[in-house]
């Protein structure tokens, strides 16, 4: 075994959900495997989005050779224009991950100056003493890989995100061989297995298992047809599209992350639609509603989505009348469900049919991650000599960890590291030799709604350092209606006016008031996010400066 | 038919979840059944509990004839302090139900003026017009009743909260009978059913089916055993000590929800504890972990419970050490999963092992409510000419009416009503009439940890009229540090002297920074919680004033 150390250094997703990155070092060179965000918590009020802190990959800017996507989904590339805006170097990804980048840098005009290149699976290819094979893998996304990287104690394999999926809806099976291979010769040095689903007894059921669903679905509705989904679930676009078309429904896409992934889909042929199935929003009103399909974003409440404005009856193509049913084939992640059990009451009370998950069989939404037997299979493949569980909280990696311990035969030593732990490796065992700075940058992404999204990637430290506005209203709880002038909070605006400023930002506020639904006013998540993105543009605008903004409702 | 009309106008518990609160009228008489509280979504920061406003009982004060419990959970007899300060009315309940009461009563002071009558399974009473049958059912709480009201207009049911336990641990039954009697003759004008569980399928599981898995886990637990579950849950907590007993255990109970209500459990002989087998919590090192076992209050990783702050090390009795075993016997209520989860990855970091909900059989946890299957039995007993669903959000109670206008020979028509509708029947049948002013009245009880809790409630308006303090704290996210001077901004506080205030105000926050965990900084509702606690505690001190407290966490 070559004299030397593999260092192992997770910068964001061990013991935290999102936001992944991963860093290799031997030597001199630094490979990264993906570049995610994360959606921030409550707690951290007025801002868009969290990435990894990269300070490590910054100091040592000239050893880091590339960055190794392992799929498109946001928690693994939603942090790339933040990177790659501090740290230029290529980016490898199968053909439709890089699809899926190239819109990202294009909004945020990074695209230009990236070096994109297209991997595929079984091709492998060599970055500094790496070698790197990616290995196809099922997932709710199209065209995913594991890595298997070939360093020079062993090969690595990271499982990126995954399911066994026995039948996927594209055909494109799960590579078990490859990872056979790799197991039948014991050249594994450590397997990083996603630890999502660790939690869930028994398989994942497979994406075909929705399509029973979906049948049932579209065999009853008698309006018009909402589903929502991930946009980044092309399986699920795809199933629904083909049923439009069986069930002689015209399909409209409504929302931006919706059409744009649909868009790249079809560029790259992973969904078909027949001639004459697609329609723009604005061709709705002019077929009868039993001819109608909408694909619409916002599966997850979020405040400003299509789907949510819809629900609020505030949305100018997507109106939601008695009778019209509406799919929300996704997962309830934790943290939303006040949000989405908000939205959907709003539906309710449009007298829409309300599909969501709800425990019955067929299901109407399936995981993309592997459950237990999964797991257990896959490290009796690879029987690594190390196994280290990744992508998960705290509490489920450590039961992934208990898992891989109790496979005797299969596993040989089980590692258990958070985000920052340097794990070295060299011909004598393995060790955590350090702990480096890692944590969240909070990112204030430009406001919504625009159509470029700011280049200006900004962290928390300087937000507060523009200051802050506290923006206070008063809602009357019987009425619903504004009951006093709002009131404006701010620290470290020094240079403004502040007369005329406050005047100012209070009208903007009335105005976005005054434009909302009484629902809307009645659903504090979605009129604080409406008074925010209005006061940011407002304040970017007449100021150039990007404050913190933090509306706080009373209810009076 | 006698010429009249009887009016259903529910106060709280339609529409939203929490707060059930129903008065019944005919002519010059009102009774009320429950008064419950909910606990404040995280959009009403600086809350500790909401309450239905009852404006339109004040309005008719001399009508109402009492208050009638069905079971004593903080969503039924939560409110009854804020009601009782306002209205004097004679309560009614049974006798586990009026124990709690008794306790709530006594520390807010009412208890000497208020009116307390026990009430009986299948023993009637009288008010007014209305003859009251109380039924027994079960739930996850003992000694909990439905109530068959007879009116001039036939006999209306409310089932308050239920399942159908076929083997309830106290063996007392779900009296079937009663309800099949109502049903025999036709007598029922209305039936308003409990709709919690309505989006779930079949049966819901006995309380016995929780003894197979607590019997697994004593035999099983080598260190410490730490069983946490809602104090309410008074089968659970007989069940944890019986097993205790078995397993030659000592039992310490530590919070004082848990503490109180197995102290009014074990006076009221719903549960046993044999000699010797209660110790007090500091005589808990005196014994090997093995031989120990701890009931703790903090099921829902409420950020100052008993359990929250063994978790993060910071409890002087409830030490959690290697290799032992904390139980969650409890579900985990939507919006409560990132501080159950953070609470529960703070257990696994003490290397604890920790069993929670996870779908596995035999049950952790199982619920109080009726399934699907269980509210179809009910409806078929009792064949009520009008179906009202209750207690859920709209969409629960949505697909409740749908489940009944399913249910053919059954049900005869189905009435959906939200908080604040009135609904009329006479001769001629059922109409909404208007609607009263209802909403959520905001209460801040008075300090935590106080051993008397404050009398004086206030409502969100008169918070707002004292002001408001928001603390802004800075924290470093690497080191857990806090970065400068904590900044306050405040508002409506034009009386207090504001220099020498702001340095005392610093001064408080800085010391609870002092006192607390890094584990604790680094968890933003624990951390905010302290602070906005302690700061309470300092300006009431001061000034007497209750402005509303709002810390805010930024993260540098």
């Amino acid at each position: 075994m070559p004299a030397g150390k593999l260092h192992l250094i997770p910068l964001g997703g061990l013991g935290e959900f999102g936001m992944n990155c991963m860093a290799l070092r031997w030597g001199d060179d630094i490979i990264v495997i993906d570049a995610g965000l994360m959606f921030p918590e409550s707690e951290l009020l007025g801002v868009d989005i969290v990435v990894p802190d990269i300070t490590y990959l910054l100091q040592n800017r000239d050893k880091v050779r590339g960055i190794v996507l392992t799929h498109g989904h946001e928690d693994h590339i939603g942090g790339l224009p933040w990177v790659l805006s501090e740290l230029r170097v290529p980016v490898f990804g199968t053909e439709f991950t890089l699809a899926l980048v190239e819109n990202k840098l294009e909004e945020h005009q990074l695209l230009d100056d990236t070096e994109l290149r297209e991997i595929r699976p079984g091709t492998r290819f060599t970055l500094g003493p790496f070698t790197i094979n990616p290995i196809q893998v099922t997932h709710s996304l199209v065209d995913c890989v594991a890595l298997a990287i070939h360093t020079p104690l062993g090969v690595v394999i990271h499982t990126g995100d995954f399911k066994v999926d026995p039948t996927p809806t594209d055909n494109r099976l799960f590579d078990l061989h490859t990872f056979a291979e790799y197991g039948k010769d014991r050249s594994v040095l450590a397997l990083l297995q996603d630890s999502t689903n660790v939690e869930r007894r028994g398989y994942t059921p497979s994406e075909r298992a929705v399509r029973g669903k979906f049948d049932e679905i579209f065999a009853r509705a008698e309006g018009r047809l909402f589903i929502s989904c991930f946009s980044s679930s092309i399986h699920r676009i795809k199933l629904a599209i083909d049923m439009a078309w069986e069930y002689k429904r015209k399909v409209a896409l409504i929302g931006r992350s919706m059409t744009e992934s649909t868009e790249i889909a079809l560029d790259l042929g992973y969904v078909d639609i027949p001639e004459g199935t697609l329609i723009h929003p604005g061709q709705i009103k002019e077929f009868p509603p039993e001819q109608i399909c909408i694909l619409i974003s916002g599966t997850q409440g979020e405040p400003m989505s299509a789907l949510s404005r819809a629900a609020v009856d505030n949305h100018k193509h997507a109106r939601i009348e008695r009778g019209d049913t509406v799919v929300l084939s996704s997962r309830i992640i934790p943290g939303n469900e006040k949000a989405i059990y908000r939205m959907i009451d709003h539906l309710f009370r449009r007298e829409a049919n309300v599909l969501y998950e709800d425990g019955s069989s067929p299901p109407v939404h399936v995981s993309g991650h592997a459950s237990q037997e999964e797991l257990k299979l896959i490290m009796n493949l690879v029987k690594p000599r190390y196994f280290i569980p990744i992508h998960g909280e705290y509490r489920q990696m450590r039961l992934h960890a208990e898992m891989a311990r109790s496979m005797h035969g299969a596993v040989g030593q089980v590692l258990m590291m958070e985000s920052g732990d340097v794990m070295e490796f060299d011909e004598l065992g393995a060790r955590k030799v350090e702990k480096i700075p890692v944590g969240r940058i909070c990112i204030d992404s430009g406001s919504r709604g625009d159509v470029v999204e700011d280049l200006i990637i900004k962290d928390r430290r300087h937000l507060s350092e523009d200051g802050f506005v506290l923006p206070i209203i008063a809602i009357n709880k019987l009425t619903g209606s504004v009951e006093s002038i709002p009131e404006i909070v701010m620290r470290g605006f020094a240079g403004v006016t502040e007369d005329g400023f406050m005047q100012e930002a209070r009208r903007v506020i009335s105005k976005t008031l005054d434009e909302s639904t009484p629902e809307e006013k009645a659903d504090y998540g979605v009129i604080k996010e409406k008074i925010r993105a209005d006061l940011k543009r407002f304040i970017g605008k007449t100021t150039s400066r990007r404050p913190l903004i933090m509306p706080v409702i009373l209810e009076i």
